[in-house]
């Protein structure tokens, strides 16, 4: 691990095109609690959000990874914050603010169990055999990011998952929110988990398709397209 | 691998106390589709399930682990089935039967959603935002194979994670599911998915409690008692 540092601290560059510019990623799934052992969640395996932080640390950035739970070793040179639910991960967000750059990888439950119990719910039957379980809306990250007045960060970046209709989706998703760009992936297949990834990065002025790729390559190139924004903006 | 089934092959004694004697063993949790990226599931690890088939192979069982989805490696030895959801695990313990043992250490959800989505759900708002998601109750596996006709292993096993009053639970759940014996543990501190268990095995004509110790060595108190149960039974 400390070498891994050492290594990480080589490679990244403080002159890099991200050198003094602060980041902020979500990554992997919220957790949102139904008792002490029952939970919903979902299939993100945080490995597109660890390769995104660990990209833009390269570029020179300083880089704080908020990461719901996973398999995955901490990324070297990422300050690294674990969290379990969406109430949560946004609190940690806000506590990093301000920040140039906000990119919300993670796959944040929408919705949550109303009362989560304090001990083992124990099933109970109707006449038909049907239960039900009370939602409420989590906060909307993204969102909430995207319209925050005074701190919100110059670039917010949204993913969104889909496994239908993945562009108009997204489009959508980039006005509803109010962020900068959606990156959108079609999660039909066996990206969820798995190790490639196609997106493409839908901006207000137009949408790059990108070809299917190794997750570590995807980040790369958001990464490298977040420099030339920013270099960019500091040229006009 | 190779080398680890050998050694496995050579540490199963072919005399073993529980030769010529087949067991199923349930391990880990299940997981309940809400749509293609969401489920219900819980934190079981599959830890105490996975040591209690070692255990019994080690004593000269032939064992099928049947697992839902855990992070840890397939024990050497053991068959192995793997499996999603709740409905899956009982299928795939019927196609073992006949089996003289059935030990049911998995997490089964007791519920799953009612209609899971073939895309992903949109959030859907009422006017106070609340949502709901509609649950059936799953088949009950300790139940159904506790009360199979002609196939009833001859020792059944059911386990008990509580939070709350533990023995008067377990005492319950034995009556409800028609099982010979319940390993009641207490859940309520770090033993889902830590390293050591405290468990009490309530038989119809009495409680042994065993002190807090390793799920290794929990696995192998168990695998014993079940190996003198059957010598019993043979003395007779």
């Amino acid at each position: 691990r400390i070498a891994a540092e050492i290594l990480d601290h080589l490679a990244k560059p403080i002159d890099g095109p991200l050198a003094g510019k602060k980041a902020v990623v979500t990554a992997g799934p919220t957790r949102e609690a139904l008792d002490p052992v029952r939970y919903i969640s979902n299939h993100s395996s945080g490995k597109q959000g660890y390769a995104i932080a660990t990209a833009l640390s390269r570029l020179g950035a300083d880089v704080t990874l908020v990461s719901g739970p996973t398999s995955l070793p901490q990324p070297a040179g990422v300050n690294f914050v674990q969290v379990e639910t969406a109430v949560q991960m946004l609190d940690a967000v806000k506590s990093e603010l301000p920040s140039d750059i906000f990119i919300s990888v993670a796959a944040v439950a929408d919705w949550r169990p109303a009362e989560p119990s304090d001990v083992k719910i124990k099933a109970k039957t109707t006449k038909d055999g049907l239960g039900s379980i009370t939602l409420v809306e989590n906060p909307d990250i993204l969102k909430t990011i995207s319209h925050m007045k005074g701190k919100r960060p110059s670039l917010v970046v949204g993913f969104a998952a889909e496994t239908n209709d993945v562009e108009d989706h997204a489009q959508g998703k980039l006005e509803r929110k109010g962020c900068d760009w959606i990156v959108a992936n079609d999660v039909s297949g066996d990206v969820m988990g798995g190790s490639e990834n196609e997106i493409a990065i839908i901006k207000r002025d137009g949408i790059e398709r990108l070809p299917r790729m190794d997750k570590s390559a995807v980040a790369q190139n958001l990464a490298l397209r977040i420099a030339e924004n920013f270099s960019t903006i500091k040229a006009k």
